[in-house]
């Protein structure tokens, strides 16, 4: 049975080209960088051409560049280091309802450390307004870490004018940018942030690795302490493979980005028009500014996950939400965030294209989802209209359930 | 130019048969294991048996393996993860002058952060008195980490004597055993430890990866939050490729131990009794309980940089301490802690054999270093005896220098 493959925004596979530039640091340059001998050397070489190269595209210098063990940990060293690190300067931290979990558990952790944490809504397609994050900022504001293009529905913040903002008024500002980094601008200079968090798992590079962008004078603590590698901020041995992996996949994503927001795009919005052929169907999410590889429906009266267990049958593997919290039975807080109830949540799937991804196969999959959807309806003891959802959960929400 | 590596302490080499069970994980099945269809399926079925090949080494439960992305993550979730959750039960912990930094470093962090830190004595070849420890505990200590085998100077201590006093008084052991995993006995049980790191590439498997065995029951907090992997203990995308590379390494270095234990020893008994026939020259650590790959040499009136890099130059690559420190312009704490002045300090060398080593290669470098000592110490403006040295340094430590 052919495969198709439409879960990319919770890992992608790593390209041929990136594990073969991995593979000599498994091998004969196997080398601890911290080591005074050539093999130590050669090490610490590849380690900073591959900080080189990431840092030309991100238009920052190399010492900005901060290698860690995954975008999580990039999340949690720039939100941990930064509150913690400059805790005396103010204690109230900014963020939004629909971030990535590595992000919104460390606003909750550090609410449990004395932080004050404001958690931005967002409008229908899942867009933060510009105006609320200016009336949330207070004297006492440090941090704003704000999502560049969310994982689930896809929804590309401007990034820029959030980041501006947040530099007129003296706070610092994080993005995730996770899921943008394909198909989104990372200019550093140009988005004007003064942080930013790259994973190597979502850009078909090695699970295992990310990146902080940390931009000079910016100050934060470590979270991991020993050998003081990558400047004092993040100790333990680099895992040189997985860091020469992660500036091959940047480099290749970099350079292929155009034709694949292209090719995608045109995919996208035809898989999206398809999928709301299907009655009682909505998208999640925006028609314009959203990720050129993301698709997320809800479809009436069905469980997602019911829906996501057919079509693996079949082999075709998608998402009813974040990977990383695919285990937790509650709706997911993106979908729910933009306004929709747990029913409408519940029935919600996404479809994150990849690279490799063809029309033939997303006609493949048009045809087993229609004909599941059907099924899944006709067992459903529910017969709502998508229109009555909504209006049921327009009606609850004013009546502050 | 052949290449003799002795700093296998600093890593090791990737084991082909380890690289061999990882790539598969960088190919097709590059699936997420937090993914519920077949592809992030057989991710996890990949992490647990994983996992369950680990706990069956250790003799735990398979609940009781942390997977973390180095030795150093495991070392600083033990420390920070026991002591902040457990802080009110008591602020005194206790640890050695001798612990690698991704230890040390973090105790000395915790005294920041309102700990009292004790820091224990080693004897002249480095073992920690058990009666020292049970001095040192009083009725606030909650936590003890040891150094299972020291990675400069080869030194394993009696872990077992040593977790059953913390045991009887109710304190929470922890014990790095980073260098100790490939030749000494991990049987936590056996062992009584409720906390162990292990670190992958100390062990012929990848760089970034290290596993955390708790103690069921035994608390600790996160220090990487997000979306709860690992229990919620260590939140973070799996690098699935990783893991498997290290229980296929584990168990790899778990079958071989005892033939490696026994050609290692007599190499190392050979390679240290040929040095010492160098004039003036002083072992650094004890003759029995000592690592079977470490030999650590001090060469009165030179720089063991200077003889590593005249090393290096032929191909032969050593190590004048900790490479995670090799950076530090100070003398190695270890060297310094079992008595030796500065000058001595500055004058030892690290050689780690390794499983490829041949007594041949060791001829080689013997016949190299003898050359070299010779050289450098014509270049030396000091001409101390290694005798002079000692009791200079014993009378400055009289005189309280």
């Amino acid at each position: 049975m052919k495969e198709i493959y439409f879960d990319n925004a919770a890992t992608t596979k790593t390209d041929k080209r990136v594990l073969k530039e991995m593979l000599p640091y498994f091998k004969g340059k196997y080398g601890n960088p911290n080591s005074m001998h050539n093999k130590g050397i050669e090490a610490r070489q590849a380690i900073e051409e591959a900080r080189q190269k990431v840092s030309n595209i991100l238009n920052c210098s190399k010492e900005e560049i901060i290698f860690t063990g995954s975008g999580t940990e990039s999340d949690n060293l720039a939100i941990f280091g930064y509150a913690r690190k400059n805790r005396d300067k103010g204690k109230h931290i900014i963020t939004t309802k629909i971030e990535h979990h590595a992000v919104s558990h460390c606003f909750e952790r550090l609410s449990k450390e004395g932080f004050d944490v404001t958690f931005l809504d967002v409008d229908s397609e899942g867009f933060v307004f510009a105006e609320d994050l200016k009336k949330a900022i207070r004297n006492d504001t440090i941090f704003v870490s704000i999502i560049y293009a969310n994982n689930e529905i896809g929804t590309i913040q401007n990034i820029k004018e959030l980041a501006k903002i947040c530099k007129e008024k003296g706070v610092a500002f994080h993005t995730d940018a996770c899921q943008a980094a394909n198909y989104c601008n990372i200019d550093v200079l140009d988005l004007g942030v003064d942080m930013m968090t790259l994973n190597g798992s979502k850009i078909y590079g090695p699970k295992g690795v990310g990146i902080l962008y940390k931009k000079k004078g910016v100050e934060i603590e470590p979270i991991l302490y020993g050998g003081g590698q990558e400047n004092g901020i993040r100790s333990g041995t680099e895992n040189v493979a997985n860091i020469v992996g992660f500036a091959k996949a940047l480099e290749l994503v970099y350079e292929e980005k155009e034709k694949e927001i292209r090719k995608l795009t045109e995919l996208r919005d035809y898989f999206i028009n398809e999928l709301l052929k299907i009655p009682d169907t909505k998208l999640n999410g925006p028609r314009e500014n959203r990720l050129p590889n993301n698709v997320n429906v809800s479809f009436a009266n069905i469980e997602g996950e019911s829906l996501l267990l057919l079509l693996n049958e079949e082999g075709i593997f998608a998402s009813t939400g974040s990977a990383c919290s695919s285990k937790d039975l509650a709706p997911s807080h993106v979908v729910t965030a933009i306004g929709n109830s747990p029913e409408i949540a519940h029935s919600s799937m996404r479809f994150s294209l990849g690279k490799d991804i063809t029309k033939k196969q997303i006609d493949i999959a048009l045809g087993f989802i229609e004909n599941f959807v059907k099924k899944l309806r006709k067992m459903s003891p529910l017969d709502f209209s998508i229109e009555e959802l909504i209006m049921k959960n327009k009606k609850a929400r004013e009546c502050g359930e």
